[in-house]
C-alpha cells in the first residue's frame, strides 16, 4: 500500500462518525471546456489498486462530460482532522451493458431509498409538478435499471494537505512507471 | 435579493457553528483542459451583487488557470442541513497592482497567522527542509505583499439541492438579461 492510501485510511478511520467520511467533491470538464463540481458519495476505496468507486445515473450530465474527457479532480476534505486530499483521477464508466456484475454488486449494496432515486425520472429535467411526490412505492427496486452506472476512479496523483500542525504539512504523491513517488511541498 | 441568495443566507445562519459555513470547493480548468479542485475559505458574500470573495497567492496554480479561463465551479455542501449549492462563476483576479484598496481591505481582515502563510515561500514548490519551520517570526505582516490577491466570484447560475425532505428538492437559478429565473428540476 502506498503512503497516501495509508494516510487516507487513517483519515477515514478517525472520521467514521462524521458525514465527511462518506462523500467528496468531484470536478469534471464539459465539451465546452467548462468545469462542473458536485458532491458524490464514496461507494468504496481499494487501497491496493488506488481506486475509488461512485455510483450514478447515466442520464446525469457528468456521464456525458466523462465520456468526452475521462480526467476528473477529487477534493476530499476532512473537517475533523483538517486534512485535504486533492486527487487527479481517470474515470471509467461502467453500465450493466459493459460490466453487469460490477453494476449488480453495487446495486445490491444500495438501500431501497437509494435505489428509488433512480426511478424518479430523468435527473436534471424540469419537474413539472414539484408538489407531487416522485416516489413510486410500487416500483420494483430489485431489478438493476439500464441507466445505473458505476464510476471507477483511478487515482493518478494526490496532493495531501494537513492544516493541523504548525507549520502545515503538504505532500505530493505521483505514480510514475507504476511506482508511487512523493515529495514535500510548500503549502 | 434573489431566491438562491436568501436560501444561502439561511444555510449560513443555520451552520454558523459548523466548519462547513466557512469554506467551499472551487474547480478550475488548466491550459490542457484538465480540472483542478480545492477547498477555499469564503472571505465574504454580497447577496445583492451575487458575489463571493476568496483570497489567495498569485503564485498558486489556480491563478494561472483562472487567467487562462475565468470560468470556475463552486460546490458548497452544508452537512448539517444537507443542502448543496453548485454555482457556475466567473472569476476576477485582483492584485495590489489592479485594485490596491480591495486587496488592502482583505489583507487587514486576516489574522496574523493567516498573513504569515503568504510569507512561507513559493506555494507548490519543493520544500527542501521539511522539518524546518516555515514561520519567520520577525517578518512584517503589516505590509501587503505584491503576490497577495483577491478573487471576486461572480455567480452566473446556481443548482440548489436539498437532500432533506422526501422527495428531495432541486431548484435551478440562472441569470438571464440581468434577471434571475428559476425552475424545479428532478434531482
Amino acid at each position: 500500500m502506498c503512503d497516501w492510501a495509508a494516510l487516507l485510511l487513517k483519515s477515514l478511520d478517525k472520521t467514521r462518525d462524521m458525514p465527511e467520511s462518506r462523500y467528496f467533491q468531484l470536478a469534471t470538464v464539459d465539451e465546452d471546456g467548462l468545469p462542473h463540481n458536485r458532491t458524490v458519495v464514496c461507494r468504496g476505496f481499494d487501497e491496493q489498486q488506488s481506486v475509488l468507486w461512485v455510483v450514478t445515473d447515466t442520464r446525469n450530465k457528468k456521464i456525458a462530460e466523462l465520456q468526452a474527457s475521462p480526467h476528473a479532480a477529487v477534493c476530499w476534505y476532512f473537517a475533523k482532522t483538517r486534512e485535504q486530499y486533492r486527487m487527479a483521477v481517470r474515470c471509467r464508466v461502467d453500465t450493466p451493458d459493459t460490466d453487469e456484475s460490477l453494476c449488480e454488486q453495487h446495486w445490491q449494496r444500495l438501500s431501497v431509498a437509494a435505489r428509488q432515486q433512480f426511478l424518479w425520472g430523468e435527473p436534471g429535467s424540469e419537474r413539472t409538478a414539484p408538489k407531487k411526490s416522485l416516489i413510486d412505492h410500487g416500483a420494483n427496486t430489485d431489478v438493476l435499471p439500464d441507466h445505473f452506472c458505476v464510476l471507477t476512479l483511478l487515482v493518478e496523483s494526490v496532493d495531501y494537505l494537513n492544516l493541523r500542525g504548525n507549520p502545515q504539512q503538504r505532500q505530493f504523491f505521483e505514480k510514475q512507471q507504476g511506482q508511487w513517488h512523493s515529495k514535500a511541498l510548500i503549502p
